[in-house]
């Protein structure tokens, strides 16, 4: 694998089958990543160095996923000026509401950029990490205009009901 | 004014007032950006025209402000694969809560890199396009940096309170 | 099958067995409909090319079902003044109060006609669709009185409990 | 005045500054209509006349607007086949919240069309009433397309922004 | 079964799992109750004759549950001065959060006691319509408070966990 | 006056905007009550007291208002067999919906009569409490049928809007 | 087991299964507990006495866990001024929301340190229990420290992923 | 003053308002504390210094204020195992509802004692701290027992309303 251009970091090992759509995307679009639990509650001191180092070590893009009181993207995001990505996780008790409001709610000052709740949400981190790449690479623009084709396709031809 | 980099949309006029928090943070960056109405449900067809025009004059990211069943960022995404950053406008019934998940729910394939209800929201809308421009422009990643310095000294001096 | 006068759409294959409830009012009441899926997120063209040709068609209501950030109800509805009666699909992390919000919510001027969440709104998307038709056809009043009037007599027959 | 097509009723005198709103468009498309309060609660003997009697008198489509537990819309609706539709009006404690479900919930069998709360939805009820006589009525059609093209028209005129 | 004192009504049979929960109390204390379902949708007329004619036949209280858009108990109430319970039947999307605030938000000048939301609120609905009646009816005092001592000692016999 | 026949209880004197509108449906019954402050949270042993004397001293119904984390109803309701009705205070942050659940989620074994949000709920708890006297004095019933007559004809006389 | 410095108690056994997280913690960090149900409805009279009682038998922090309308922690933090927390436990309708508002909108003057909903919450509860003693114990606060940096090391060793 | 035991921090200057309660809690109990602003987001360095050094220098009991994605108390609780207590200050946009859930919803492993929004959480957290303090020192435990007394006797004595 090459040097990634985007770090996928989740709070939990618990948090791997949801993330692991973001990674599937970016694997379809042939974008190096690499992935790794940095815990915001748990490894503190491992996810502000994560954040002091991600930007040397050439990542662009940081995708972070978390859920209940969602502090990872946030803070992550108040140590780099990289655009992160937040994926709230769907949690037991309140649905993910928690986690969405926990990412999203975030001050003026230092941005997280939010997407959905769960899977769909994870989805759409890979595809807008990729397509802020896409911004100066236009074999990924190519990629991201292909896929949104084929699935624009696959719709119309299942698209008669009745 | 140089060919803008950013295109900043809104639902309704009576958005502006939030949205403008966005132009100010690109004035402040130096960041050219353009401005309009263009709403999802009045015209239509302009929005349209928007979205699959706005690439070819040079524009990289859209910041789209919506409240209530707030529907342009969705769409705008869904018609090209620059990133669309969502700003859900405050409501006045349900405080932008309905605004949040009009925005923020996507399905999986087409992304909006929602941020915060309201002003703070439009002040980090304008934050993370620079932030996304900085990756291929070391100009602007060396502002947002100053920027936050400047705002961090400025917590630091007023910090003591008793 | 004659010429539909009901158009049926949905954003997604997934939606379909909640909307054949709808079709399954439509089907005992003997008026012809049509069914599809249109994506406002992965087919937008097509959906604006339904929407434009929609009453050209014949099609007197439209009855669209979607979920999440359900942006298909509205924007046909921008697109047309048919009559637009919107299904909010139960989602699966927010139950489907996201799909509510962004059906119900819209701005004045584009009105939807928002039934409850999920089968029971996909029923009653089907009725209104017949009480809207009723109003110039007689033999339709006639058959929705006569339903109402069959359920009105169940519930008394099992009405004892104790 | 002629022989009103449309009935607006309403819960209470208080719920009449926003349900005038309803009333205005209504009377720019040029459409007769009566409006009258009417309570589930303090007046259910005249509800149960007015819905029985509604239809005899030429009434084609029913606004009814309630706030809180509102339970207006859903047992007029519960009490004729003419379609009804429902404004949720914005509450003090809940915002409107309780008004919606209120409203939008009814179960499967008897639908109300539910539209947005407060002002816009009292607009869009007028809307929506006009587009369910312009099926019939295409000078109201007319009427219709045509404030929305002055609508597009002055969004168009007052969108640019910088 | 003497002449019953309390009426259980439900707006559906699948209410009656939740509402046996009234009737096993009322059992157990032995209270005669009635029980049927009288729908506000299906059947308004019934539910209007219901509750004209419920204090001629000698009820003194009403419980009556409800779920979604919970029209039947503030209808009823509406139409009699006898003391009206509402259940909030847990309903599928919005887990009886539209039940609760649809039975308990009620205008002022026609009351609702409303319980808990499923069957501990059935339960509940049966104890208080008993203290209600236990208000001239020492033997019914007698048994509530005899109640209440044996699940005391039941809680404190199971009390020790550790 | 009278020995009252209604308790009238609430957390804090602020409450008192609200519950006198409880005292104001009473006072114009007729019908004699007592009101006091007995805070859950800073008097509890009076409170407990409270909850233990009031039957001896010939109160028959309890109406008790309280906001925020709402104890006071709940826990006078597990001290005594009256029944107990409760009113949710409006509160500051979430107007009330903290006060409402509770309030309203007893669990089974202990009811607590749940009226609206506000001032409205507590003109519904005087009046619920006057429908609860009313069983066995015939006066009180006849003066709540007239005052519903009296608002009837009210909202008859003012019904005429357009 | 030594004289028990926590005293832990929920509401009812079926708590337990959430509770016995709390004690767990307690377990492996050696500090001795007692584990009781004390139900705020259903034993008032001996939640009095265990709040008037639990100081004086060496308890020095109280963890309640009650769920829906959640009045224990309130009721007993109203009886003592020994640090309490409270475990919203999950509930059945409205997922534990009810509880967390009960619990921790408690009005100024009587705190409860509130934890999150379930499972998480009770871990956290014995732990914050914990870290109370240590301000005292310095051998706790070594095995805090310790069960700290194990966690850490455990998450850290699993951190890869891809 | 002398060497302080609690520290306060808060996210903002504009938390001053509500945090300053806490202050006058410890004032009037005659506690020395500290306060300062201590921005997760915007001075995250100087958050984790503070974090790292706080137990050095003799603070027993921190309390964190933060309003919205609010990340403070969470991240200060994962850096060092003093009792964290969280304020969640009341947002614009969601009523401090966002930063209760970003508050109290902590995973396992990490808690903090989270308080009521807004003022009332801000004098408890004051209450709270000086709750824990007491267990070793008496006098604190005496003044905090003198001051429930003053403030029953001041609720005692103001109760009578009617």
């Amino acid at each position: 694998m090459n040097q990634p251009k985007i770090g996928i970091i989740m709070g939990s090992t618990s948090d791997w089958s949801t993330m692991k759509k973001a990674c599937e995307v970016l694997d379809e679009l042939g974008i190096d990543y690499e992935a790794k639990v940095v815990s915001a509650h748990r490894t503190p001191d491992e996810m502000f160095r994560y954040a002091e180092e991600v930007e040397g070590r050439g990542i662009k893009v940081i995708i972070a996923g978390a859920g209940g009181a969602a502090h990872l993207p946030g803070i992550v995001a108040a140590k780099t000026v990289c655009p992160v990505i937040g994926v709230p996780i769907q949690s037991s008790a309140l649905n993910g509401l928690d986690s969405l409001l926990s990412i999203v709610q975030m001050p003026g000052g230092v941005p997280v950029a939010t997407v959905a709740i769960g899977d769909a949400g994870a989805v759409n981190a890979g595809l807008l990490a990729a397509e802020i790449l896409a911004i100066q690479e236009a074999e990924i623009k190519k990629r991201l205009n292909i896929r949104r084709e084929e699935i624009r396709r696959r719709v119309i031809k299942e698209s008669e009901l009745s």
